[in-house]
């Protein structure tokens, strides 16, 4: 008999696991915040002493999903404009706020869209803003799993003179938070149209001397490719495997315009892709091709983009919207099966991530997971835990979310912070958007 | 001072009303089943003096939303197949089970997804299924507004020997709930591809002889199109214009394969059209022209679908992805906005069950609304309240949902029925599936 901190016994277990086993009446042992064991609940109980027990009956266990692009400040901004032409959208509503930006509105907008995220099971997340720093200090605050990065730019931000103090901020943090449990850091350039070849270059080089990733836009629209053609003379993606940036170490958020060539140099890369089908839709960039993506064996994680395009941050959406919008441009209803988005959004985000323990619940893995209701009237009658999980479930059904083994959401309430301080804190960052409109 | 029966307070009114006020720090004060008043909170309690008061604080009232197109007895066969071939999945998983199906498990079925519609904030409905009386009887139980129709095909089901039968069942439902609050009869041939000529011209005139709308899946993939070219000669709007069935009582389903000329027929028709972003995109039949429908003056509601093709039956869910998807399909982020998403959920779901005072907070509409939460991390800041309503929410908000002034849900409570007999009524529906395959 070995002893763990605590003992969850629920319904059902969805591992995903090397052959994605579904477990019916199990349980996951945790300790020293790692996943212990897992098994039917009989086999685990007789073979562990847990210092707790819960028993989440009428309850599935899932891997924590992990949101692989985000820009989880710009919570503060959700609702503000929808439904606009993409550059009016930046230019009126988007850019003259963020170009006021504080420290203070970034990070308090951070930790709602934390909050939205522990309500909603993601446990971990990839992210790129300004204030970055903030971001991280919310993080460590909320408890979630949080990678990092200082938006790099051409041009000067409200939090940084120009790409020089973006990088010497990242060098920073990296040093800040190396080994650190839950926070890590990456080189995030913004796009091709908003840098030079210059920092890219710079930005791959500081990447490769840290051995941080890379975290980058790319490929996005039509007329990001019409820019960079028009710029550097080739399209974005031949444009970035020509700096070097294409590598094992690069998350590629979105790349929706791409052509067959261009899959086969992603495809041998190594290059990991950010797919963001909220904002893809919303902001009419198109469909990306992920099932040929798939099909290339080129990794592919999910990511809601930023509050502002999506408008959620929210995990499950991103699942079910990617499942069904791959087959209706696919024309096609077997295409991106409920497992396959499940799979990126587990597994492709800790791929995303670079963090290969995550995204499943087996013995070493960190036990980052959450506990889904099986009692609300659309998660029944239960024949299949993907399909529930990717086409039923919205998030909502979370009843407890848990990062490293310890409990940050549950039943509604927060365990690290105060949720009432945080609904004040949303209506002062409303009053403070709209005080700069 | 008036007397009411309830007041509600809260802290927005979304209303719906012709000019689409939102009213901040408001209330609605309802008497004998409908809206007696809604405006300023203060102004409101100061002219009615209720029986009951219930404050919302930090909620906010919509319309009840309005499902234009569902099948919810099929909630017996959520998840149970997903990701197949659409002749497969019929053929295989769908169709055989039908075969054997029971008044009870139709029953049962509808109730568990009636208990999902008033979780998430639906009011009504407009179903077509096999055994529709058992449908109408779950509603009643529930309490929710449905019009029903007994599915008319030229074969037979296990419900009806023929199409004699299923109108002759129309028929008695008909006399039976003629003058019923909540419950109402439509006319419901299956599809063109399932009936024929005479089928059609029957349920026109049953529909005109009883004064009935009517209800068809109508153009809703390429191969209808095709299979009604081959046995008619005709495109099914053409065939269907021909045949009389193209009215003001008429609410067509899917409508996706249209040419302009046949949008034409739409608009001058008076014809309703019940979109189904979900069940589109998850069965691959396509994108339907939803903006030019609009642009034509066509009325648009939005529905489910079955939630075997869902696999919900959640409004908040086709209201964003309806959005998402036209504005994906058109290219174009300012098609199908958050306010005409709301309008189809709404108003336009007035016009698919023919009962023009739903849908909108006005006094003397029937008192059929939702509270949603405005506390939960993912709606806030609030900045717009449809935007909140269309991209932000889940459903899963939804703290109250009233028909006709009776609470039937509220705070994770159902009045009419006793939620943990239908948790067991979910698991024999499973076990009765599992016994068929």
């Amino acid at each position: 008999m070995h002893t763990c901190d605590l003992l969850l016994a629920a319904d059902y277990v969805l591992t995903q696991d090397h052959e994605r086993h579904i477990l019916e009446d199990a349980a996951v042992a945790v300790k020293d915040g790692l996943v212990a064991a897992v098994g039917k609940a009989d086999e685990v109980r007789a073979a562990w002493a847990p210092a707790r027990t819960l028993d989440m009956g009428g309850g599935m266990i899932v891997p924590g999903l992990i949101n692989s692009h985000s820009h989880v400040s710009m919570t503060f901004l959700r609702g503000r404009a929808d439904d606009l032409p993409l550059m009016q959208w930046l230019t009126e509503h988007i850019f003259p706020v963020e170009a006021r930006l504080t420290p203070e509105v970034a990070r308090m907008g951070a930790l709602l869209g934390f909050a939205e995220m522990l309500r909603t099971g993601t446990t971990a997340c990839l992210d790129m803003y300004l204030f970055e720093e903030q971001v991280l200090d919310a993080a460590r605050t909320a408890g979630i799993r949080c990678m990092g990065g200082e938006v790099t730019f051409m041009f000067p931000s409200a939090c940084c003179a120009g790409p020089e103090e973006a990088l010497q901020r990242t060098r920073a943090m990296a040093e800040r938070y190396a080994g650190h449990d839950r926070l890590s850091v990456c080189v995030s350039p913004h796009a091709v149209y908003t840098t030079t070849p210059d920092i890219l270059s710079r930005c791959r080089d500081l990447a490769e001397e840290l051995n941080l990733p890379l975290h980058i836009h790319l490929a996005e629209t039509a007329s990001e490719t019409e820019q960079c053609l028009s710029l550097f003379g080739k399209r974005p993606i031949p444009y970035c495997a020509d700096l070097g940036l294409l590598s094992p170490r690069a998350t590629l958020a979105h790349v929706v315009d791409v052509t067959d060539e261009e899959l086969e140099l992603l495809a041998q890369s190594g290059a990991v892709v950010a797919h963001n089908p909220s904002s893809n839709m919303k902001l009419a960039s198109g469909a990306a091709r992920i099932p040929a993506m798939l099909q290339r064996g080129i990794p592919v994680a999910l990511g809601t983009d930023g509050p502002a395009s999506n408008n959620r941050m929210n995990m499950f959406t991103e699942m079910g919207r990617a499942a069904l919008m791959h087959k209706l441009s696919g024309g096609d209803p077997t295409v991106f099966s409920a497992q396959e988005a499940l799979d990126a959004a587990t597994l492709g985000g800790a791929a995303a991530l670079h963090a290969p323990g995550l995204g499943q619940l087996v013995p070493g893995a960190p036990a980052d997971l959450a506990v889904l209701s099986l009692r609300e009237p659309h998660m029944l009658p239960m024949y299949n835990a993907v399909s529930q999980t990717v086409y039923a479930a919205t998030g909502m059904e979370t009843r407890l979310t848990m990062v490293a083994g310890e409990i940050l959401y549950m039943d509604g309430a927060f365990t690290r912070f105060s949720y009432d301080d945080l609904l004040r804190e949303a209506d002062s960052l409303r009053r403070w958007t709209l005080g700069r409109a």
